[in-house]
């Protein structure tokens, strides 16, 4: 198994030579048009900024357990990182957020109609740069790719679209089970079932491969996110990079909320409901640190975490069962790669 | 020569036929997940709208005066239409905008974020939709639609990324070549030039026509844009189905603006400046009247509408000259679009 350190440091390697193609070949540099420069700035903004690029190392190291070449997956792995950072500006207006990647939020740099704009650009970019893949994949493979990215984005619109909806309409009959059909939407396809897929496919795996690589991420994205969650609540922010608690500040339904509201008793779900309910602006320091309180006094975080712990173990369990052809250390990264995402700090 | 009627019922069969492309078989209707229903709802809102249909009609008649057949087309033109709508609903939210095609604006009726996201969804169902291109025209073309298609998503980002840099940074240092600029990525590609040449590549045209086809794309697509204008200044609302004066409130830069701070005096130029620097809501009716009244006793709306009609004479000999190897009607259809588009009343 690879060490922690280890699993970094091929995290970096791959997100420099992502970087590189994305900064240096995919995306626009100038423009005749003088005011069209400060739209190219915008969309080199985020994919700039500090990030661990665990999408761009899963697809490649999908790709080489696989039994592909890590040179043939590069591109695609460059367009997930594209992907993730249109939709994180887009995510960042929908949620009203301050901060992305310990920096000002692109729509409170230059306001909220010039980055969504700028969204747009980036996801145009992507498909565009998606069909560079012909030179080097040839047409039925790049058709592959392209359709099992329209799956990725497809599922994540639709997990944005749960939560939202939630916050909006102020929902919360929900369960245990309704936070995984949305977190397997929103997280888990494009944080690792995708990233794994669309590396298999370059690799040009069978079905099977593909169908283990969707129960594997499915599960493990789920993982990821319950951590993400409590390092949103008790983290170290300067390691996380985003506002604390902002997720209580936005409303979202984490599932150490869904369960405070199932173990709380009566008036202390009526109390937290009403906080959680008042516009982000409204909610105030005592607000958060009365919730945060009722999630200490239950329990809460350690019990979402256990349920990471326990998705963990499956999804630990598929990736061993899976018929790779290629190279038993990229099945290692992969699994390394699994326990960094429930148990890193950052 | 098609008189205007019979366009209009051609523009009509052709949105009749991609309406039924877009809603029957590229749309998603229910989702296993029931709070994913209200996505689909949204997403299938504004393509459910009444509207000309112009851009699968170019799409249709450009592919058949190219000597194609219009079943290879629909595919296609339902795409450039699926883009037009998830355009519309972004730009609505970063216009500020209230209504369009005579109903509430998206993100009015369902809020930002969730209208936001549903444009992403609906983009990302764009892209999908082209690759089932496959099927009926085989890879290599379905690449070149793909690629165009970039081309008019690239070039359309970077349109609206001037127009709405200049009001978000109150330029008023703007000549006629700027509008001319802007409005030729904002709306010409998209619009005309895209449109045909899509129909073309379709077809098979040589890169000769696709050259031409551009030339006629972007001087149209001006025209077309400066009527817009005109008939959001002084057309029947009931007709036009945007709100009156809309462009003013938002501060856009239109050609008739343009030429009003270019001939008035310096004290009415100031005047006019400070009102359009106003915040949307800072504007009253008296603020909207004066600039009316301005450009009334400049005619500024009659030198708007003599350049519009200028570019339509240019298209016309473009058009003209363009080798098609297909049939004279569409040809004719084509023409008859171009008149369509610098005279109608909506």
């Amino acid at each position: 198994m690879t060490a922690m350190s280890a699993l970094q440091d091929e995290m970096k390697r791959v997100k420099e030579r992502v970087d590189r193609v994305i900064l240096d070949e995919l995306l626009p540099k100038a423009s005749p048009v003088k005011e069209v420069d400060l739209l190219y700035k915008m969309m080199r903004d985020y994919p700039g900024r500090p990030a661990k690029g665990m999408r761009p190392f899963l697809c490649v190291s999908a790709c080489k357990a696989a039994g592909g070449k890590e040179d043939d997956a590069i591109l695609t792995a460059a367009c997930i990182e594209l992907f993730q950072n249109w939709i994180l500006i887009h995510d960042d207006i929908e949620d009203g957020s301050e901060l992305r990647r310990g920096f000002p939020a692109l729509h409170r740099a230059y306001g909220e109609g010039l980055a969504l704009n700028a969204g747009d650009a980036l996801h145009a970019r992507t498909w565009e740069a998606l069909l560079q893949n012909r030179r080097r994949l040839g047409m039925p493979k790049t058709f592959a790719v392209l359709q099992e990215f329209s799956k990725m984005v497809n599922e994540t619109t639709e997990g944005q679209h749960m939560e939202l909806g939630w916050v909006t309409h102020k929902r919360w009959d929900l369960t245990e089970k309704d936070y995984y059909e949305m977190c397997t939407r929103k997280t888990s396809w494009y944080t690792v079932a995708s990233p794994c897929r669309l590396g298999a496919i370059v690799a040009g795996a069978r079905p099977g491969v593909l169908d283990a690589l969707k129960e594997f991420g499915v599960g493990l994205g789920v993982a990821f996110q319950i951590q993400d969650d409590s390092l949103n609540l008790v983290g170290d922010q300067k390691k996380y990079g985003k506002a604390k608690s902002d997720d209580l500040l936005e409303g979202k339904r984490t599932l150490m909320l869904l369960r405070l509201l199932e173990v709380a008793s009566q008036s202390e779900k009526d109390r937290v409901i009403a906080i959680m309910n008042k516009d982000r602006p409204k909610k105030t320091e005592a607000d958060v640190s009365f919730v945060l309180s009722m999630m200490d006094q239950y329990d809460t975080i350690g019990y979402a975490r256990k349920r990471a712990a326990e998705l963990l173990k499956e999804a630990l369990v598929t990736l061993k069962k899976i018929r790779f052809r290629g190279d038993a250390e990229s099945r290692a990264d992969l699994a390394a790669f699994a326990k960094f995402a429930v148990e890193r700090e950052w």
